[in-house]
């Protein structure tokens, strides 16, 4: 046994006991006649002094040599500590050493072992496993695997099986790229790597399974966007004889236990809102409801006065923002300034402050009269010290620029408060998007997604039309996840497939196995999947999800520690009937 | 809402309400005036009725033309039944239906769905998803979710963390073929995905994590033989600062953990026995210690005489079979032809029957006399009433062939009972075996396995007898989990990747993140896997892991369902800068 307790754990009441630790030199305080190391391990760390009064002489030289990250093992006994630490749930004691043994040298790490280290984003993936031994990445680890246990123990006593579905599957051009992984037994094919478990989920509904759900690795060749990961894991789920209700009503559940077990925080029923609402009124299908500073729409008294880039525009629309009346010309210019970059693309932006004393100012008073202004102000709900900002153009993209613009001022207002949830459901998407690129209507959600009942006539005269029984739960302006209720009997998904440009053989070539299963009696069934890299680092309060992957990768997909990927063999190559064909 | 109960949930407590149940119908008996339909779903069958005198016309004549798996919901109220079930939990009530919706037809299902169906492997395979509606398979399903998550709760109690590790990683050509997956946008790269996570838990202890556990999915590209799958789930395992005692002694918590919540059975302290002795006393490193048959050794008894076929062997060793005296001769001609078959490959067998009355009478009385076969008795432990049965040959090759044949006759006499259980450890492998065809030696676990440090003198000059801080948990004659403590320094490391034939370069290229991650700290750590596919199937009292996967592939690595791995378009081939190069 290397250790009777680990360093988290003496306390007062240890005090005369003998105790053996093991763990890590954090620091180490040399003051010639006596020595203090601490020594961390994953549980806390526990202060250790050598007196040279005290202590075996050849355990008291030895200390002197232990550096930064040496693996030690101490016996000793807990004293009192004269200078107690309270903010350390072990700083009354400490451990006067009587034996010490190291276990593993260490040379120097390249950044510090600290909450606060000096060690770049590159140098910290490279050296991974160090990162890992400070407080911040350690925690996150652990406090993902709380969730997912959480999530595991709440699911499987509402009766929910978790099955595992295979990572060797079959390749869809449909979706994002796939990974493909040769196979050696059968030359010339290939398998691909799970986008998601969908048709297996839906194969176990058909089954009879009745509640699925997996946590779950999926697998996406997609260029990397900040903040993207080409393998992320899911937490999958899947029902039976349920309608859209029931499943917000589950997972809403779920989540609420997540909030409650996890943060300690009980949270309403959540919202419902429109798809068409969301954008109306947020620009923006995962809206941050944190806070107010909705849309208001002025077309109807901005337009038709004697301003032309109003008058030309599809839509005018503003927010304001509160207490943004004191903003001095210099802050405005900046805000005016953000918008205008090309990653936001406005081409200007109109302002009006409405002053405290109740008389308006704005950037275009040329034009427009202060019971024209007052107008705005109630059109975007403003009160006596806000300012408005108005921007106009084509409908969606203008509605797409202020949702940047009004996520910009809530930052820099502080109002999106790490510690604060703020859930929905965002109901009722499009089943389909047209896409200009390729002339073709794609499958919004995926294309097992049943249309709604009653939008099903405009199936073949206006899809653009069609709303699907699709949902998403948005939390603190992310999709944290989304889902369906998919379509069940084999007539409507051949309709559905036709829709998105598939040919009969196509269809038949990639999904005929799940539409042969429709045939054996599929019961009515939707779901839903959520992102767990997300849904635990918004829960964890953080914006990136790094850290709450032990091992994650770089923007060109490369593992930067192992050094992955790498080049193969000629013989592996020649075994798995492929050769390379670089260009 | 589809329903207000599920199939097995009303019972004589719920006569006079009204119920709405949905479901599949598992079978219809029309007599004119009346129809009786059981309805099933997961969670069991209920009797519904139709009454020509009691149920409105269109109901009644919707139900004539129920058939097989149609997907149905009804509504109706519960009543007693008439003749009772007692075997079923819904066996006292039926359900008079008032309406009746048919969700989905069905066309006739390709073999039946009952506990015992008249479908084989292979049509079951190809219609899994029908196969999974049958009881044994979803229990089999359901009962392995309740074992993973018995392990996950059990082991996260013990502040052990599951952290997921990632699935693109590094080619190794130690050990078994990898499955690799090229980068597109590394082109000429590959990633490998993992045969387990070895190294990253290894690090994971290096970064202080302390206690990990993970179930995963691993990945080998062998020829497949019976009862082994391409993808297969690990429990994988991982401490630091522990010696062996500290991990035999957690993971034996593990498994009486799960032998007593899964299986109501209380087991003593696992039996500890070393490879060697294993090896002599079952002839086979995973012995199935249900029952007795040890091995006894004769040479010292019957070498010496006038039995040339004795004189000139390695080894002689029997087994005494209990109550075997009674065998016919065509009984015992039956046992000698099968260990002459290729797959045992013995040239002949003696026997020996121990009568009632204490006389000996063997195949080589010839040579032997009751004195000389009474020593065999003892050596071997037999009794009156008993049979010996002697093998002799090369020692290795004897004790393999003894060692088929004591499981053979243990099978044919029932000794192996599948609700029996019978772990143990068996602990000092060797660290190396020596491999013929490529004239060196290869690691028997995995090359990060540490040596016993008393034996560590001669890993230069004998390597062969270098035994290993390694260990397999064995039950009913499976090595159910195996590990070992690591190697957790640089020099040790490198020396053993010196002995498995590494040149320096390979080495760093392939483990040099780990051998630097060596340099920073690293604990003493060690760990362990248990195969989840083959210790749910053990718990079950099954033979064969493959009804404990949802979607198991075929021999030949496939998955004749979804009917993958297929061919894949040009394009992608060409995004991953490869082609074919078929022979």
């Amino acid at each position: 046994m290397y250790r009777s307790h680990n360093c988290g754990a003496l306390n007062a009441s240890n005090i005369n006991t003998e105790v053996t630790l093991a763990g890590w030199v954090q620091k180490s305080r040399d003051k010639g006649f006596m020595i203090w190391v601490d020594l961390r391990d994953r549980y806390g760390i526990t202060q250790l002094i050598f007196d040279e009064s005290r202590t075996d002489k050849t355990v008291f030289e030895l200390a002197k040599t232990l550096g930064r990250e040496f693996v030690i093992q101490v016996k000793g006994n807990v004293i009192e500590r004269e200078s107690k630490n309270p903010n350390m749930p072990t700083g009354d004691i400490e451990i006067l050493v009587t034996e010490l043994t190291v276990l593993n040298e260490a040379i120097t790490p390249p950044f510090t072992i600290e909450d606060e280290t000096d060690g770049g984003e590159d140098i910290r993936m490279k050296y991974r496993y160090l990162d890992i031994r400070r407080n911040p990445v350690k925690n996150s680890l652990l406090f993902r695997h709380k969730v997912a246990q959480e999530v595991r123990n709440y699911l499987s006593a509402q009766d929910f099986c978790e099955v595992e579905t295979p990572y060797l599957i079959k390749s869809t051009p449909e979706g994002a790229r796939d990974f493909v992984v040769p196979s050696r037994m059968n030359p010339g094919q290939f398998y691909a790597l799970p986008q998601s478990p969908q048709t297996f989920k839906q194969l176990l509904m058909v089954g009879g399974m009745d509640k699925y759900f997996q946590i779950v690795k999926c697998f996406r060749d997609e260029d990397l966007r900040a903040d993207r990961q080409p393998e992320f894991t899911q937490i999958d789920c899947e029902m039976a004889f349920v309608e859209q209700e029931d499943i917000l009503d589950t997972f809403e559940g779920l989540t609420r236990h997540l909030l409650k077990e996890i943060k300690g925080i009980e949270v309403d029923k959540f919202p419902r809102m429109t798809y068409d609402h969301a954008m109306k009124t947020y620009g923006n299908d995962k809206p941050d409801i944190r806070f107010g500073m909705e849309f208001g729409e002025l077309n109807a008294v901005a337009q038709h006065k004697d301003f032309g880039v109003f008058n030309s525009a599809e839509l005018v629309v503003g927010i304001a923002v509160p207490g943004g009346a004191s903003y001095t010309r210099k802050e405005i210019d900046a805000l005016i300034d953000w918008v205008k970059r090309p990653q936001v693309g406005a081409s200007g932006m109109v302002y009006c402050k409405y002053e405290a004393d109740g008389s308006l100012k704005s950037s275009v008073d040329k034009f427009y009269d202060q019971d024209d202004l007052k107008k705005w102000a109630e059109a975007t709900g403003a009160k006596q010290g806000d300012i408005l900002f108005v921007l106009s153009g084509p409908a969606n993209k203008t509605r797409t620029q202020l949702s940047a613009l009004r996520m910009e001022v809530a930052t820099r207002l502080g109002l999106r408060k790490p510690d604060e949830f703020a859930p929905l459901w965002v109901v009722d998407f499009p089943l389909l998007e047209f896409d200009e690129e390729s002339g073709r209507y794609h499958a919004m959600h995926h294309p097992f997604t049943s249309p709604k009942p009653e939008d099903m006539h405009l199936l073949a005269t206006d899809p653009g039309k069609v709303r699907a029984n699709a949902y998403d739960m948005v939390l603190n302006g992310n999709e944290i996840g989304g889902g369906s209720i998919r379509i069940h009997d084999k007539e409507t998904q051949q309709l559905m497939f036709k829709h998105l440009g598939f040919t009969e053989e196509e269809a038949k070539n990639q999904f005929g196995f799940l539409m042969d299963a429709f045939q054996f009696g599929a019961p009515p069934h939707g779901g839903l999947a959520f992102g767990l890299d997300r849904l635990v680092a918004i829960l964890g309060g953080q914006e990136t999800i790094r850290d709450f992957i032990a091992f994650p990768k770089n923007n060109s997909g490369r593992d930067v520690m192992i050094d992955a990927p790498s080049l193969i063999d000629d013989k592996q190559l020649d075994e798995l009937s492929i050769k390379l064909n670089l260009k």
